[in-house]
């Protein structure tokens, strides 16, 4: 059972306003309600269409119709159980290993994508302006399978973060930086990401104290640019292959 | 203006099998069908909802309602305009460079970006199993962002394609694999990318001659896998880097 007022609360969970002032979030899918239940995460309650053996207090889980999770479902297909959790409290950030900075990322794909990335890369910290899609965004959550409690993100004052990081080096891709094959990466710094349509912002580009580039190949050069979480996911890795 | 049949053709070029018959596609945007318009492609037929400067004979191009454009658009947003183009020849592989190999990709996102990301190290080539998603999907063709142009797809019987290949190395990625750091890779293969949920099948595992891994760091390697878009992007760029 559900009751209206618990469907109008986690229906109100699909916007930030909302989930920033409950300090809750929706996750849906087995898949990914399992290996958030196996995080440090704390649960508010599941909700299924069907039984379901998750392993946590039958208290914890109700049963509600297909019309009722259809109401509270943030996804297009409806999955078979939905749960709300407790969001995780932002932890410090430490600048002696690789930490990523997002300018502006705004598709809750790319934003899921990235902290995938940063997770199997092994990148604890990711600071982000507050105008990065929120980490909570029920596309981000399904986006991220997991990884996000791995990872985490702390969202603010972007140039203050990193002023605030002094002496660490900050790169940032340009399409007139210095080849990624020809830099001595070391396992500290930062590496900026920047939005989807205009890259890095003027401000955090004067911080960007190394300009780095993904050389292009192929005789007619004519594509405009990698998609941000590709060149993530190449950046990233060439940081990483230096302990190799 | 816009015949109710020319609709109804238009609509049906949403599915693959009417764009096979027709040998026909749709693309939606200024900018993906400008970016078409620069390459080679047969332009069909331009529709717009208001005035739009194409470089194009006037008779090519024709107004049309909000609601005939929602009719005839594969888009949740529509767009101020719809192109159709004719299908290109799939050309002849050419097995001397580095050739991408797709083992039943499924998701239209993924299928663009591998192209785009093809098209920026200058790979020209991608070979196809049938069941993999179609080029000329609407959605492929958006996320493509033009790039498609440049990079040539040849869907039919993996196994054979790879087979008549011959005396070329075989890469597949697998978690067994030997790091891709410590390969010596030369600049002639087929990379064989898998399928998201199964990875690459046991037929095409059985041509692979050298396995390969992107190594996994962190301490709690729970990382699950990455993406294969991002998977491609890391493994293409170590292709790549060897000629620096």
């Amino acid at each position: 059972m559900v009751t209206k007022n618990q469907i109008k609360l986690i229906k109100s969970l699909h916007q930030k306003k909302y989930r920033k002032e409950h300090q809750l979030f929706i996750a849906e899918g087995v898949k990914v309600i399992g290996e958030l239940l196996k995080s440090s995460l704390v649960l508010e309650h599941i909700y299924c269409t069907e039984a379901l053996n998750f392993e946590v207090s039958s208290s914890m889980v109700s049963l509600v119709s297909k019309d009722d999770m259809k109401k509270m479902s943030a996804l297009t297909t409806n999955s078979n159980c939905l749960a709300v959790f407790h969001c995780a409290k932002e932890e410090e950030v430490d600048y002696n290993d690789i930490v990523v900075a997002l300018d502006n990322i705004r598709d809750p794909g790319n934003l899921g994508t990235i902290i995938r990335l940063c997770d199997w890369f092994g990148i604890r910290h990711i600071i982000c302006t507050s105008e990065t899609v929120d980490v909570y965004n029920p596309k981000v959550v399904q986006a991220t399978m997991g990884s996000m409690v791995r990872v985490n993100l702390v969202y603010g004052d972007l140039e203050q973060m990193i002023k605030n990081a002094a002496d660490v080096p900050v790169y940032g891709t340009f399409m007139d930086g210095d080849s990624i094959y020809k830099q001595e990466f070391v396992n500290k710094g930062i590496i900026v990401m920047g939005n989807e349509a205009n890259g890095i912002s003027k401000t955090i580009e004067s911080l960007v104290t190394q300009k780095i580039a993904i050389p292009r190949f192929g005789s007619l050069q004519q594509t405009e640019s990698l998609n941000v979480a590709m060149a993530a996911s190449i950046v990233i890795n060439e940081f990483r292959r230096i302990n190799f």
